[in-house]
């Protein structure tokens, strides 16, 4: 089945090849480029939900700018923000994109990714000199030093465990109430994905799984992941939470999971949203 | 069929739940640890090609150290090289490694990332100040504002690229003589998987590709990458190659690569090795 994958299919061509040409990326800096309207990380928006260009005239003439690529013959930029912003998302920013395209919820990812990445990368992490931004913003050189930084994008996987036709989904601390999800964690260095996947299951939730297979993925642009969705078959089905991570951590059944995805009000938990890659995986697994 | 991903298969338990608890990790501190040989981020070697292990004496006392988890009851750790070296891997230790058992490669590959990772992260991207190693490693914080500092690990695919029976590899001019493997190229911000596979073939080679699907993935200590491995169905023949990325893209048929995987000197190409993913993913493709 098509998964609706949020922030995915963004419609700018990335043009790899004008990033390392200064000349190139010079001449399209004109008058007929688009900058998107952001606050910081947070994009403006139309009363109809659609992001906000500009010109190139807006731009703050200290300010750093990153070429996202060019889109119907003209090149879209995006402003790099002054002060450096790791928290969430704030509530509010998730009920204004509720309204926004697919198109453009995955130009505003793609943008607030890099922007936010260069406004946290100011410094050099080798040697603690000043770095600048080039090629366009597909990386950062240091100033003092030889190193160059690029953009970065954390692996994580994000798993539905089924055991005998139920689902594992747990509950973070900071979810709204009633809210279940999918596990989820970091892929760390010398993991392979499946590695990763068994981890974090083991490490959560206390169940071993076997036989990891990939299902989808997502970039997630808070600040800047790559959603690794998978499956995966639990070996037995008691539970013992991490408290560190999870709240709880419960088995559901396949009538208990079409309740909650079809929004009933008497369901056992709150799905999550549709654009997180979780929603996505449970619909995958109950067309199945 | 079960592919040989080198590097995988690390048999130390990471023992996540001792990173944030400093009373415990001072108390594995003792005799019983043990401390990985290195030499920068070269791995001590015994004559018959297994890892030098040693105590916590040996340790520089004015050095950092990496808590890689727990193995046959005592705690790992490897030494955070005093000079960030981001080069590549010099060809000797190619060869030193092909003598290393699979277990030891998966140990060697953790411990290489991670403090690969420290040594060319003692300053804070954010406002350049020091950084100090926390959580056995597994973090660094900022000395001078609250910033936290997370080991980072690249996403990359890496995609066997088929048009009716043939598959389309390429050669980098770093590659030794002879040598062709698959396409490969880093996810970037705002992209799938399945995305970051079509653009890297189309930016690579010139060619349109549909129906990616992941095979296998891979953690690569050089310095940290996660390999993805793919497949893809061209939609065409025709290459036009980036010559900045690659000095020659070709289609090669299957027994054409099934020479190559044999060894056969009169080839048509020399196969990427075993210790890379790409060899596997054609392993896998013969196989099918």
């Amino acid at each position: 089945m098509k998964l609706d994958i949020a922030f995915s299919g963004c419609r700018i061509d990335r043009a790899d090849h004008l990033r390392g040409d200064p000349q190139a990326l010079a001449a399209l800096m004109t008058h007929h480029a688009r900058l998107l309207g952001m606050g910081g990380l947070d994009p403006a928006l139309t009363a109809d939900g659609e992001l906000v260009w500009t010109s190139l005239a807006e731009a703050d003439p200290e300010g750093e700018l990153v070429f996202l690529g060019i889109e119907d013959g003209r090149a879209c930029f995006a402003p790099v923000p002054a002060i450096a912003n790791v928290g969430p998302p704030n509530p509010r920013l998730w009920q204004a994109l509720a309204a926004v395209s697919s198109e453009d919820l995955a130009a505003y990812g793609v943008a607030r990714a890099l922007v936010g990445w260069h406004a946290r990368h100011r410094f050099c992490a080798q040697c603690g000199g000043a770095t600048v931004l080039t090629k366009g913003g597909w990386q950062r050189n240091c100033t003092a030093c030889p190193a160059e930084h690029f953009p970065r994008t954390d692996p994580v996987t994000i798993m539905l465990v089924e055991h005998d036709g139920a689902l594992l989904l747990g509950r973070q601390p900071r979810f709204p109430a009633g809210r279940f999800s999918a596990l989820a964690g970091f892929v760390e260095p010398g993991e392979t994905v499946e590695e990763a996947v068994a981890r974090e299951v083991l490490e959560e939730a206390g169940v071993t799984v076997r036989d990891v297979t990939y299902v989808a993925s997502q970039p997630w642009p808070f600040p800047s992941s790559l959603m690794i969705g998978c499956h995966a078959i639990a070996e037995g089905t008691a539970i013992t939470i991490d408290v560190n991570e999870l709240e709880e951590a419960r088995w559901f059944s396949r009538p208990e999971v079409e309740a909650a995805m079809a929004g009933d009000p008497d369901a056992l938990f709150i799905a999550p949203p549709v654009a997180a890659i979780a929603h996505q995986l449970l619909r995958w697994w109950l067309a199945r």
